[in-house]
């Protein structure tokens, strides 16, 4: 059962998680991921060396801070293909990410090419995660523009000639997960830009699964916006990524108020910093940077397409091995990117999930923050296990040997 | 000169804080304060050795996470006097907290008693951080909303009874830093809520500098609202707290969409979650939040009324020894809680902070996001000394020898 992954060459970085006890099997990455030495030690240096604030000090612990903290904006920038760091959005993560392009479209100057308001639709899909349905509702709410949902094909990706047959030129934002955070389905992100940019629309880019698994370049595949989080991507926690277009961000009013994201205030009148700065108010989350500077540094020595292929094998294993236990249903297409959701015939998925606890396998069983999609799929719920570097063929052995054992119990 | 402070046994404190080596004048705790090793420790441990997801796992590792994460919610709660830790909400940092009220407040139900909108007033002192300006006039320039600034007094406090005679009934909220980040001014916080309450007014105070620096009781004081930063508590960075009363959290609708702020999903209609949950879209700062934690055991283990007289004591040095220079203009009142603003003659106080820091003074030289109190002091800037728990008569000397400096060097 190891072939699939023994052709691939298999990644051995197990040591680099402190946090992952000898005989657990951590399976939850699409949850979080698990943070390797290099990102905690850049943590703890950050706080227990170089600590200082950012943009504001005239002494050299501040200055330097200063050039760490946008030597990470620049990372990023290479990272995901931007073509200037002036375009990377500190935010606290992939949810503030999509819910302030939400809110500053919507108060966007009404003559905007970019503006959403009534009249406007957003097309969306079935298997969005809720940080991208809830951010635009409460848009529509506000300003009465509205939402299509594109359908799923069969096996569980965004059905992209439905979406093609449901865009219009009323249709002015398209928004989709790049990798579904349930079912691992890619998305075609080149066609998906391709076919919004035909009827005028934007297309934002929901990456948080996507970047910690694939390659990844904003400009090849021609999207809008971008966003994801730093610590699904064996980064820190509270901080994420918002990148779109220069122009875009050039034209997007100011969001929330506070320290340096403005240029002069006085209470008749306060004028607003060009991009990046209008959008980051307050003293920003400076050791999240360095942090996910560090995962950065960390995913690229290893290698996107290494990774992508590691844990493609992984999945494949995980397919043959439950596939082949009879009460066992997979969701999502074979060639799933990390993630493979499953049901147990005649087993809530938490059953299962605590089950899989007691024999040190931990997965994830819920709705997954993606309510549509279960009431798609015509369940509650469903168990998911979700892959990172760490994981090895002993993983799912472990996970095929608990489902065997819930079965059992059950059976 | 160093008697004032050997009157309240100075704190010894240094050898916990590893980013400040020796000789270092870290004198910039007013935009961030060094962090003890036990915050640092408990942040590198809550990733190397217990790290999970919250909220959503069915494996032990996650449910211990989401103790430790709640745990540190009835730790705020305790530590600023909240009725209940459903009031305590976790943001990004201050900044983010007074926006979250704002656009908040002006998208709650009309028939709501703490709607804000086109007729009412919002009373701000002349000074205000950024932070607590900007935010309502993004909302002055949605809503309509009026804003009142108060004037201070000559010591540099807001002026409380020019408050009371600008108060009227039209006034619906009062948002007054309870110590000012430039001057040290500490707000008499209980007439400000007795006097806003007379007139129908909600209080919001901006507690970043006052939680590091005085025992602070919101129930004891009688506010609506109160915010700080973590970062400027001795905690992380990216991490905030907003507390308000239950029954207007109660009241206020959702701010960002995403998960784990929802109660139902589906594309037709989403319903929302209970306060604090509703305000926290999205996975959170979880190790923000166990830093916080950390970081409030232990200024609380050394009291925050010690805290207080030790730099009070600081205070007192630092302006008896700069008093002393002639060139020196001091501003703030005497009895400022941590933090001492001042000026050189002829000298730019940029230049006067890279003097210092030639000296290992770090201090802090710019409007300190307070553009309109520098108009009302008529600087374009000022030079900051701020002090922390770490601090002690030797940086006073420091500093007082590194002006002496300067003065020689412009004289």
């Amino acid at each position: 059962m190891a072939t699939a992954l023994a052709q691939t060459r298999p990644l051995d970085l197990l040591a680099d998680f402190p946090a992952i006890p000898t005989g657990w099997a951590y399976l939850d990455t699409a949850a979080t991921a698990q943070k390797p030495r290099a990102v905690i030690d850049a943590i703890t240096r950050a706080y227990d060396t170089t600590y200082a604030t950012v943009h504001r000090g005239v002494y050299q612990r501040s200055a330097d801070m200063t050039l760490a903290y946008e030597a990470a904006r620049k990372r990023v920038a290479r990272f995901i293909g931007a073509a200037s760091a002036d375009e990377i959005v500190f935010v606290r993560g992939a949810t503030e990410g999509i819910n302030l392009v939400a809110q500053c479209l919507g108060a966007i100057n009404r003559d905007s090419p970019y503006f959403l308001g009534a009249g406007d639709r957003i097309l969306l899909s079935q298997l969005e995660h809720h940080s991208n349905i809830v951010p635009w509702q409460l848009l529509r709410d506000r300003t009465g523009v509205a939402i299509d949902v594109v359908p799923l094909t069969a096996d569980g990706r965004i059905d992209l000639d439905a979406a093609e047959a449901m865009l219009t030129p009323a249709h002015k934002l398209v928004a989709f997960a790049h990798v579904s955070n349930v079912l691992g389905s890619v998305l075609d992100a080149k066609r998906a830009a391709a076919m919004a940019h035909r009827v005028g629309a934007k297309l934002l880019l929901d990456g948080c699964q996507a970047v910690p698994r694939l390659p990844v370049d904003v400009t090849e595949i021609g999207c809008d916006f971008y966003v994801f989080s730093a610590h699904k991507l064996y980064g820190p926690t509270g901080f994420g990524v918002l990148w779109a277009k220069g122009e875009i961000l050039d034209a997007m009013p100011p969001w929330q108020g506070g320290g340096a994201m403005i240029d002069r205030v006085t209470f008749a009148r306060t004028t607003y910093a060009p991009p990046p700065a209008r959008f980051e108010a307050g003293t920003p989350h400076i050791v999240g940077a360095l942090g996910l500077h560090a995962a950065i540094d960390y995913v690229e020595a290893i290698g996107l397409d290494a990774i992508h292929a590691h844990e493609a094998a992984l999945v494949r294993m995980t397919r043959e091995r439950l596939g082949a236990i009879n009460s066992v249903r997979l969701f999502g297409p074979d060639d799933s990117a990390g993630i493979v959701s499953f049901a147990v015939e005649g087993v809530h998925p938490h059953d299962v999930g605590t089950i899989l606890d007691e024999e040190r396998v931990a997965i994830r069983a819920g709705h997954h923050c993606a309510q549509p999609l279960m009431d798609a799929l015509g369940v509650p719920a469903t168990a998911r296990a979700s892959f990172g570097v760490y994981n090895s063929a002993a993983d799912v052995d472990a996970l095929a040997r608990g489902i065997e054992r819930v079965t059992r119990i059950f059976g």
